[in-house]
């Protein structure tokens, strides 16, 4: 249904699950949305992703954590209206929200190095457009924006920058999860790490991230890709990805790097840590083979955690990286990932267990807390 | 002065330097070398350099220290007999002990990414040859072996593997420098790192290593070099070998890191660390620019010391890496590094702060810790 507007209107209302507070369920309301000023553009989200780093600072465990606040960065939707000077998307144009925006301007997009363009950081952190206001209130209280996309809500204002426009054939309620999850891990195969065939892989927790990974290392051809969970539930859809060894570090009475390190004769090639842990992050290096082999983060840790070893293993020739929105630079690269989604290079509904509409999105972090889902998809 | 040998003579007696127990002098006497096995050579030790290793052995905290032994790793000699089956070097031949050999067989070597070769690991580092036998013995006491080169010895026995064969017409008493500290600091800069023209460099501590560093990113024509130390009587010298910017953290009441970032907007390309402080190692991850600097460990940290950062530092985009012997493999690479130097690329005599005899060796090791010297030659 498209958007109908009065001259001189400047607001919509819009459907979203709010975020209050802290631990609290979200809240299914009607909210006040601002509409697109210079350089903003109204997206109307057809579907979105319920991922891990949103119970993260729904949790409160995320200092970083604004509320009241939309959740939601795991989307996909349709342009409804753009604001003055944008040129980049056009009304009716499909569109993936980015987190990590691409301004092609700042010195960490002319680099070449990183996608990590840091043109609007500051406000994006905060909750806030670029120019230092949020678009969502609800009866005059302001209610920030979260990753600059607030996906949780059926319109949303992004500044154009962090918009990926994308084929119109691909399926919103699907390639959605290219806004996060699967993007994530397949593109820390190539990106952060670089995958040979024949390589060992070990891919260290089996959620949407880890399972992408495996998604990612079995294009890139990987030899032998081990999964590792401790939740065994996970083994039979890895194996389905293309994992050839599933192993359980409670199975086993010694570090389970050790136990990589074994089966490998020497240790792996490349290893992603997909959890956030700490502990299993330092696992995830060790059990790396010296002389080269890298290791991979890309979860995200809890406030003030450290990671740690002994230097030895570095000198002695593993590698420590990381990686965020698996190095895929949004506007340039994302659509390529979609348009090889759409040529059948790999496919997404394994991950898409569960959807529903936005009113049972409280449903979909329940689901997750019991790992009974690898991604909850909500249709709006 | 060539060898004489009676038939059937098994061993000579050679001048050496010995390390009976952890934290005396050493003591200079006579013992016993028992001849080359199947696959070693015996070789005629011209100089040797004195490296902070050396010292960090003899003080008792290597938890790896054998004793007695036969310290010393960084000499330039002359073959002088070769054991059975050797064929890569000939008597006459001009070598340097490689601590890190080449046997070009192993997984390690094949996979041609890394230097550390592990034919004879387990042996050396017992003190022992790969026969599992030391060489060395006075009065029927075994001595040990240290790092499979024991160069503080008029002569000394390795495997052909652990030498690399050099041009004749390079001075061993400076030459020797590259079979550890010159190598190590410059192989980092091009192997570990790969410092392009313009790049911005930190290098954190001004000894041997830290100073070949630097001779490195100038050859790597890096646009600025930051060297970072507390001892500023190493700044002169820092900036005559082509530091830019020489900087004391006992100057400033925040984190060096932090004076890094703000004076190179943003961080720097590459780091290094080369005096073994897991503190400092920190300091050169965390001074590193987000999205893309990499920082290189090249000290040798104390038993049982670890590294810790918080995973965000990687997840944005730094990345941790270490070095031993700048990556260099040594008899494939190591034979260029001194026709560079034959070939007026870099210079040695800067390193070379004193000269001395082997029965001065001790005093070697006094301007060591007094950070007097950034090394000492010993000359037999």
């Amino acid at each position: 249904m498209p958007l109908e507007l009065q001259l001189g209107q400047t607001s919509i209302k819009t459907r979203a699950a709010v975020a209050w507070k802290a631990g609290a369920p979200l809240s299914i309301e009607e909210v006040d949305l601002a509409l697109p000023k210079k350089g903003e553009v109204l997206v109307r989200i057809v579907a979105t992703g319920v991922c891990h780093t949103d119970a993260y600072t729904l949790s409160g465990d995320d200092p970083e954590g604004l509320f009241p606040a939309i959740l939601g960065h795991e989307g996909g939707g349709i342009v409804e209206m753009v604001g003055e000077g944008v040129t980049s998307v056009a009304v009716g144009d499909h569109v993936i929200p980015l987190y990590t925006p691409e301004c092609g301007q700042c010195k960490f997009c002319l680099s070449g190095k990183t996608n990590l363009c840091q043109a609007i950081r500051t406000t994006q952190g905060k909750g806030l457009m670029p120019d230092g206001t949020s678009r969502f209130s609800k009866d005059g209280q302001t209610i920030y924006h979260y990753m600059g996309t607030s996906t949780f809500s059926e319109y949303t204002v992004l500044p154009d920058i962090a918009l990926a426009k994308i084929p119109k054939q691909a399926p919103l309620e699907k390639v959605c999860l290219l806004g996060c999850g699967v993007t994530t891990g397949m593109g820390a195969v190539t990106n952060a790490a670089r995958v040979q065939p024949g390589d060992t892989v070990a891919v260290f927790g089996l959620g949407g991230i880890g399972l992408s990974v495996i998604l990612g290392a079995v294009m890139a051809k990987a030899g032998r890709i081990i999964a590792i969970d401790i939740n065994e539930d996970k083994f039979t859809i890895a194996k389905q990805l293309g994992a050839t060894d599933c192993i359980n570090p409670a199975d086993y009475d010694k570090p389970i790097q050790e136990v990589i390190v074994e089966m490998t004769d020497g240790g792996v090639d490349w290893s992603f840590e997909c959890i956030g842990n700490v502990k299993v992050m330092r696992s995830a290096l060790e059990c790396c083979h010296k002389g080269w082999g890298e290791s991979v983060i890309i979860g995200v840790a809890g406030a003030g955690q450290e990671i740690s070893t002994r230097p030895f293993q570095l000198v002695t020739g593993r590698v420590w990286r990381g990686t965020a929105f698996g190095g895929v630079k949004g506007r340039s690269q994302l659509p390529e990932y979609v348009q090889r989604y759409l040529d059948g290079e790999f496919e997404l509904d394994t991950f898409i267990t569960h959807t529903m509409g936005l009113e049972d999105i409280n449903h979909a972090f329940d689901l997750m807390h019991e790992g009974k889902s690898i991604r909850s998809v909500v249709h709006f």
